[in-house]
């Protein structure tokens, strides 16, 4: 048995912590749990509802796509402005839509978070599970990866070296395993 | 003595109702403050540090320039996903670097919203209200307009005709007037 | 098979329209769902780790005691100051103890809510499912029940008269028993 | 001039590190400004409409006297369960009637917090900062003091000695003067 899991990083920047840490989702991923990074947020247009009207753009397409064939979704995001990046919840609003039938409802998901400062994104996460309610999109609730100071976890390749770290990581993603698990019918 | 305030929608589409109400505000302004639309929101590009470092695109060098050359911003903005629009955030982000002497640094403000809905955008309210604590935005506390329903209180031609409404928002502005006289030097 | 419930009711005044939602809950519960009402909130004391340390006072043993044997919590809560009621949260606080084996702890909840006024509880839940991805209680994420301009769906004897309310609260508990059902092992 | 400021613990703990950073503000309090602690908080009964209708308990008067004779809030919080502690909750619930003319309404506040984790209070301060726009409290922007890992900034005594957070205290009562002032009318 196989669980695919779409990566979605919520920052665009090539050399972004969050990138790095869903790499380590990557490699540490359990035996089953293919994890497969979403690497369009930066094509998704300002969402406005003229243009959704005469139907989704190429990228949102894709963006729903790859979210409708994933069993889980794993976002890794920074914090901008004590709240989510604007760029991932502009992507969330597209795929929110419509509201009553969208690729977020009722999918399993898990949020996780870096950040060089010391709020380890814990704002940002909240506010996505505030928006994750409204599209009954099931965000596991324990254990949280939410980790601050982060320049130091990571070597000049990007590569997770802090084991504490990575431990924590596989933990997560065990637990994971087990919340997917409690979706399926 | 003239107070220049920037309005910004957080919604893109031609009819939307927050708009209607921005407008409503220009018409109900008091004497001596004159508010003015940002409209090229969907212009800004999805925020990227990358971008950033090699300076502001020129949509964004508008909006920095809009701001501070205003003396105070009002916002305009639905509620999507029980969060902030993903468009507005997204030139929140923008506009708030750099985060030591960005435009948004002691301007005061204030923010209105409607929904089709029952919330009446709070949830969003409250999340930029969280988002201009750490740019040091002063927003106004009270009164607030958040009007759910809000189909029923404008005609055809988009302009607002509740009376109710209409002398909230006058009320509102006024007290704008004064809470921006608090931060003057 | 039969799931049994603990009702928690926010408010402590007698004509609470909370304890009257609880009370319409009871009503209207599926076969094979008991709902009980936790009644001694107003006997909990202002948590004190000093308290704690000497042992639970009785009240929050029986508060626990109600917890632990039950399958699932039944929140009904008015929002105080755009938050949760000192007097829940309280209640919450000791119940939270000791934070790594608490009764709250992979505990199935649901939350339900009904204000006078336009907002109909919705920062109040919001600020509860908040705590409770600390303690791991996993709240329901929809349907809803935030009910606004409450005075008009009870009658004089404070028993839920309207309709659609009904249903919508049928539903609720309906959807809540497959929600319960996701979290046996 | 003088400034009075009545100081909230939200923890009633003998051995509490928020007293213990309250205590720290007070001495380094800046010329002018006079912070006296409010230590009756454990008095104050669970929030009743129905005992408040009778008239507020004397713990409850004591504590609206304090409030209204001070100039300005001080308050010094942990974090309980990703929220307000329920204690301090329960007694700004309290405060904040009746809710069109309370002691809390147009009253300069600042919030401060210090936690034994990561967190360093960041959730508790915002859902202050929520209630506090229904209450109209103007509570200051930045700087924040929201200190995480707090065990090693204090010695046995409860005396702050970390110079460096002794010096963020000092700027941030020095901002909170300007902040008050900014409100005199």
């Amino acid at each position: 048995m196989s669980i695919r899991v779409i990566g979605i990083p919520g920052s665009l920047r090539e050399g972004s912590f969050n990138k790095m840490l869903l790499r380590a989702a990557i490699e540490l991923a359990p035996t089953g749990m293919e994890i497969t990074t979403f690497k369009r947020l930066g094509d998704i247009a300002p969402y406005n509802d003229d243009v959704m009207a005469k139907g989704d753009p190429e990228p949102v397409a894709a963006f729903k796509t790859a979210i409708r064939e994933a069993d889980a979704m794993l976002i890794a995001t920074p914090e901008y402005n004590y709240g989510v990046p604007g760029v991932l919840k502009n992507a969330i609003d597209w795929a929110s839509r419509p509201s009553n039938n969208s690729v977020l409802n009722r999918k399993p998901a898990a949020i996780m978070g870096c950040s060089p400062g010391l709020g380890g994104t814990i704002r940002a996460q909240h506010a996505l599970r505030q928006s994750f309610v409204f599209t009954e999109t099931y965000v596991m609730l324990q254990p949280e990866i939410k980790i601050p100071s982060v320049a130091k976890i990571f070597d000049a390749e990007g590569r997770l070296t802090d084991e504490t770290t990575r431990q924590h990581v596989k933990k997560f993603l065990e637990a994971f395993v087990i919340w997917i698990g409690r979706f399926k019918d």
